[in-house]
């Protein structure tokens, strides 16, 4: 099958993959749409030195065969971590936090940038009927943007400020702004900023002070800055990881009794049910072949994507008359 | 009147200070017990560069004079920080935060290291009936204990490590067992160690990893060990603050989703009620007269106080006596 590939260095198109055999507890998924994110340009610069095969974790698809046979013909989105099952965190509700689990895509699995990929058929979701598959693409991403009003309390009378005005600050925005809460974007891009204002105050500076920072800039001063915004007894919550440590006064946070809050992979069932109500608003993505994916990974858009069989709507509008879906 | 004062290099034991004048809002309390807190001599070693004045800010004292005459005669403590009035956080019940705030023996205000210190009289708590001034007198550092509780849940079926082996730590233990949590102790001195063995588990180590760690040993090497001990997507909490920043990875936090909580200063009225109904431990108290406050402050008891009138039980009975209060 076709595929985009990790050496280990570089990213290689290949025609030559063999299509994945599922185990007892997985299901086999056509991929119709995959996503790029930009974790899988960090992979392209090392920051996952150890994995070599098929990039790519966000995508939709339709399940071919599967080891619970009422998933078959079904169009889905999956979840990226697959834990041991028998750890502390995997025994608790927190399987993504499993030391040993795998990640499709970067960590001992392979990824969707590919026809077929196998899944652990619990990590699988419904895409719901009347949700177009460009749309349901975007569940990962927005799950991630669901992970802060899951982990910390969003006051509709609060004030927040966003830091950074790329996609995964947009999809948060996208989300918080359905609240009812005053949110102030801080960015860098004015043309990028733009984008941010239907969702609240798109700034490139402020002096006023928040309840609650959220870090999405992606660098390390960041912290810097959401230090600076956030009033005492508020929290900051951390969506940016990069390599390097930060020098840190962390003094300043007990003095001031901040939280800091890390947070990362998010609920899908809430994502999709948003999605499938249409009530958030998303950021456009530029499709390219798989053999495009240079391109693809340079692309300035908010997003790019993958389309992966030539039409993948008409794929999947098949496959329902197939499998007697609506 | 009699007082330590600290003149911007050294304390100085003196005794011609003048009696304080309350304004308007403020009530003069005779101080009778005084209670030295590590603060104090990390003021005695440049940590309030800006401070010249009376030392100490843990005391129990009688009303002389108010601004509301119904606390005349009231056995009582004090909150510390004195806000401003207007700000944010005075107007949002936060007014140990005020940015303007003056904290009595530490900044801007004279303490209570003397016979007579003038307080805001919105500040006073009033000692109940049955308690002892020598229990009442570690109101103010058990309040700190129950800021914990008060900013993050407390699990009783919980996993709790509390990282240090001083007072802090001990009036902390003291709080959370009595929610029926499972508590680790990690400290560095056997001796100290052995103090705990009413609360939890105390240890020189351990491979265990817990939902929640609290920082309490003072030194920055503590947050080093709270990231290793707390689970992911578990929480610490930071009591400890010092000078240095340290190196520090912030990544870690966002990709475990660990939340980091600075804890301060803490309500007094539970405190007062837990010391009334007699449920928490409390650590010995060795008390000194004013004039012997370099032994005090070199006390390797768990905590030194000051004795300021010759017996201070005796005269908060007389002015119950004189008041006619019971």
């Amino acid at each position: 099958m076709k595929g985009i590939y990790f050496d280990g260095i570089k990213a290689v198109y290949r025609e030559d993959l063999p299509v994945p055999v599922p185990s007892d507890t997985q299901s086999l998924i056509r991929i119709l749409y995959a996503g790029v994110c930009s974790t899988d340009k960090e992979i392209l610069k090392g920051y996952r030195p150890d994995f070599t095969g098929i990039m790519g974790h966000e995508f939709v698809g339709i399940v071919e065969s599967s080891s619970d046979p009422a998933w078959i013909g079904k169009r889905v989105v999956g979840e990226l971590n697959a834990g041991c099952g028998t750890c502390i965190y995997c025994r608790t509700g927190r399987e993504k936090h499993c030391p040993d689990r795998k990640v499709i895509g970067m960590d001992g699995k392979d990824g969707c940038f590919c026809e077929y990929m196998a899944l652990e058929t619990h990590l699988l979701h419904r895409i719901p009927d009347g949700l177009s598959l460009q749309k349901a693409l975007l569940t990962e991403p927005l799950a991630a943007a669901l992970e802060i009003p899951k982990q910390v309390h969003i006051d509709p009378d609060g004030s927040i400020a966003i830091i950074g005005d790329g996609r995964l600050s947009y999809l948060i925005a996208s989300v918080l702004h359905l609240s009812g809460a005053d949110l102030t974007i801080i960015g860098k891009h004015p043309e990028k900023l733009a984008q941010f204002e239907d969702f609240g105050q798109p700034v490139l500076h402020t002096d006023d002070s928040f309840e609650l920072v959220i870090e999405a800039s992606g660098s390390s001063s960041g912290l810097e800055l959401a230090s600076r915004l956030v009033r005492r007894q508020g929290t900051i919550v951390l969506k940016s990881t990069y390599a390097e440590k930060a020098m840190v006064d962390m003094s300043y946070y007990a003095v001031h009794e901040i939280t800091i809050t890390g947070s990362r992979c998010g609920p899908f069932a809430p994502a999709l049910r948003l999605l499938d109500k249409g009530l958030v608003q998303l950021p456009p993505v530029q499709f390219y072949p798989l053999k495009e994916f240079e391109a693809a990974f340079l692309t300035p858009a908010f997003k790019a994507g993958f389309s992966i069989p030539e039409d993948p709507e008409q794929v999947a509008h098949e496959r329902r008359l197939i499998h007697g879906c609506t």
